[in-house]
C-alpha cells in the first residue's frame, strides 16, 4: 500500500518550520541552518550524521521506499505570484535529492522541469486529495513524501491524508515563522504516537502513525 | 543561593499551558485533566505515579527545597477584576499542596488568607522582580516556585528571572489557550537544555538549567 509520509520534519518548540523572512540566502528565514543541525552533527554545511539516533532517523523514507514528492511552492524556491524568474530551478541545484516527480504545489502551472538523477518537477494546482491522488500514480506503487513546508504538511494533516509523520523537536524558540500546529486541535486522536530523545543533538523525534479506523 | 524554579510545567505540542475558557469545573478549559495524565498514570483523578520518570520527575522541587511560591490570579481562581467572591479560598480545599507562603499577583491586593497546613495566600501587586524579591523574603533562604499559569511563567522568563524550569511536553495539540512561548524567541540561549523522554507516559521532559553568565 502506498502510504503518504512526512519525514524529518523539523520545528522549533514553539511550533514553527520555518522562521521568516524567506530569501534567496535563507530559505528558512531567521531560523537559519537551526531547524537542521541535529542532521548535520551541529555543523552548518558539514557532513551528515553517519551514526546513533539522528542518522537513523534521517534516514527514514530515503530508502527508496518513496516514488513522488509533494511540496508547497515556498518550499521550491522564493517567487510568489506568476513565474517572472524562468532560470528558477530550485534550492537544490541540477541534481537535487530526489530521484523521483516532485509535484509543486501552486496557483500557476508552468511546463515541468526535468532535472539530473530522475527528479522532475511538476506545477499542479489542486486540492490535497487531487495532488495526492496524482502523485500516487507517478509514485508506481511506492509512498509518497509531503515534503513540506510547514503549510503543506498542515493543509495535508487537517486533510487527514498522512499516514506516517516523524516531526523532529528542536529545542530553540523562533518566536516567529510559519507553525506546523495552527488549527489542528485534536489531531492527535487519529496517530499512535512514539517519541524518542536524541541524547547527542537533544532533539525529540516524533513518529505519528496513524490508527487503523 | 535561593533559586528561582518552574517545575511540571506542562504544555501540549503547540505550546499551551491552558485550554479555554477557564470555568469552576474546568481550571484547564477544554484541556480538562490531559496536560498532567502522565503525573496520574493516565487515570484522571486517579493516584500519582510512584515509580519511574514521570514519578522522578514530578518530585522536583517538592522535597522542602521551596520556601514561597509564586502564582498568577488565574491559577488562584477563575475570578477577574475586583473580588467579589470572598468566598473563594483557591482551587485546593483548606489544606493546599504548598504549605509555604504563596504570592498571588493581581491588580487588586486584598488582605492575606491564612489556611491550614503553613499555606498563607498573599495578594501582591508589582514587577516580576519586586514580587520575587518579596518572595524570596519569605522563603527565608530557599527556592522560590514560580507556579504558573503560562503568562505568569512567561512574564518572569521574559524578565530573565528563572533560573531552572522543567518542561512537560504532552503530545497533544490544544489549538488554543495560553501559550508559554509567545514572544520568548531565543531565550534558549540562556539556559542549558536537557531532554527526556518518558517511555511510560510518552511525554517529553525538558530541562532549562539558567547558563552562568
Amino acid at each position: 500500500m502506498s502510504r503518504a509520509l512526512v519525514t524529518q520534519f523539523s520545528i522549533s518548540l514553539d511550533g514553527f518550520g520555518t522562521g521568516e523572512p524567506q530569501t534567496l540566502d535563507e530559505p528558512f528565514g531567521h531560523a537559519g541552518q537551526r531547524l537542521h543541525r541535529w542532521l548535520f552533527a551541529g555543523e552548518p554545511g558539514g557532513e551528515r550524521v553517519t551514526t546513533g539516533i539522528d542518522a537513523a532517523m534521517g534516514a527514514v523514507g530515503w530508502d527508496g521506499t518513496v516514488g513522488a514528492e509533494i511540496m508547497g511552492r515556498r518550499k521550491f524556491g522564493p517567487q510568489t505570484g506568476a513565474w517572472t524568474d524562468a532560470e528558477w530551478r530550485g534550492w537544490w541545484g541540477e541534481d537535487p535529492p530526489f530521484h523521483t516527480p516532485v509535484f509543486v504545489l501552486t496557483y500557476h502551472p508552468r511546463p515541468p522541469l526535468e532535472m539530473e538523477g530522475g527528479t522532475t518537477f511538476h506545477f499542479v494546482d489542486g486540492t490535497p486529495e487531487e495532488v495526492l491522488a496524482q502523485a500516487r500514480d507517478a509514485a508506481g506503487g511506492l509512498d509518497v513524501r509531503i515534503g513540506g513546508g510547514p503549510s503543506t504538511v498542515r493543509q495535508f494533516l487537517a486533510a487527514d491524508l498522512v499516514d506516517l509523520m516523524h516531526v523532529v523537536l528542536v529545542p530553540i524558540l523562533l518566536g516567529r515563522g510559519v507553525s506546523l500546529w495552527e488549527g489542528l486541535e485534536g489531531i492527535e486522536s487519529r496517530f499512535d504516537i512514539e517519541t524518542v530523545h536524541s541524547p547527542t543533538s537533544g532533539v525529540t523525534h516524533l513518529t505519528f502513525r496513524r490508527r487503523e479506523s
